[in-house]
């Protein structure tokens, strides 16, 4: 059960292989089983009472990458790239996301749905009397970055090549995808594919600070 | 150098068998090497333009660990893990975070400060005038939940448990860690280290909504 399926060697060296791939190469689309292992990783991603905020769009359609990329300060990478992601995150979370969870929930571990009564007034409580500084708007775009995070890991440990997406409109990619009607809005997106030889890019150093300097011990 | 290192098998078993974990077994200690492979991978996570924003403040002290469990919603995982991690993220970003990052940037890649300057003036232009709804102290704790998933992901490839904790008290924590003094806040922390055999969580079938309700394709 507890398995160590991964070396930290794997890990790190797969970590250190992936960047933010400026040119992919427009020929190369990612195989369906790799892409289908992707998508569980999205499906599986951890959110914060498990709520799954979200919903992820999968644009491999030419047309929609092309019309994205006026509104993401024209990044190219993103009409080249083998898929896109959208993560988008549900607007005005309350009672409705609540029971349909609930609903899921019950499904799926078999138990009555009454008997998550108590479950369901914490999370009623806790959308409705907030923490401190705490906006559920903010707090479900901080989920959608989870999964961004996962997706980024998952795709370097498969050997695919991403570019995490910020420097976007996400009332333009609201409007070109029709989330606005479906009551969602956009928090970023990643460019997934492989990247072009010509990538000046690759073979960069990266940029990190050193340990000492991100990492404080408390031991 | 683009390898597949991971099967797909592989990672998607691995994140099916993570959970967010309720109770740790306080005599597991994660193996130093272990550990390091993990502080390796928070440090190369990916942030927008690669800013990294953040301090992981890493506690293995028990006192501390204690310490942080009232202003945790008393969540006891967090004293029974072998590690805390704090993601912290800095107040105020400004020109002498941009600075300090050109610098470390110059560095690393054997190139002058000077011929970074116009990626300075993209930057500072970013954090002083903000594209639609953008709040710099929010879009840092974005970034920190990159780190977040990042982690998470890299812990169940390696066999190793987490929880994510974001029920907390932010301004508790940066008072035990004094991290107001030193201009940072805390954003979100994961306890991590190995279930307890004990933990009846560790069993329950994993509640996700079914892949249709939260990919839509654009194909």
């Amino acid at each position: 059960m507890n398995t160590k399926s991964v070396s930290n060697d794997t890990l790190v060296n797969q970590l250190r292989w992936r960047y933010a791939t400026k040119q992919f190469d427009p020929t190369r689309k990612i195989p369906a089983a790799d892409w289908q292992a992707l998508e569980e990783a999205l499906v599986l991603t951890p959110s914060s009472f498990g709520l799954q905020p979200w919903r992820f769009i999968v644009i491999t359609n030419q047309a929609t990458k092309e019309k994205l990329v006026p509104v993401s300060w024209n990044q190219r990478q993103l009409a080249d790239a083998s898929h896109v992601v959208v993560f988008a995150v549900k607007k005005g979370l309350g009672a409705a996301e609540v029971d349909h969870y609930l609903a899921r929930m019950a499904e799926v571990r078999g138990v009555t749905r009454e008997s998550l009564d108590g479950f369901r007034n914490v999370l009623l409580g806790f959308l409705a009397q907030p923490a401190e500084q705490f906006n559920p708007q903010h707090w479900a775009a901080r989920q959608a970055y989870i999964a961004l995070g996962n997706l980024l890991t998952s795709a370097a440990l498969l050997g695919i090549d991403a570019c995490p997406l910020e420097g976007i409109e996400p009332s333009g990619y609201d409007e070109i995808l029709g989330l606005a009607a479906e009551g969602y809005q956009t928090v970023v997106a990643a460019a997934v594919g492989y990247r072009a030889a010509t990538d000046k890019y690759a073979s960069l150093p990266k940029v990190r600070f050193a340990p000492r300097e991100v990492i404080t011990h408390v031991a």
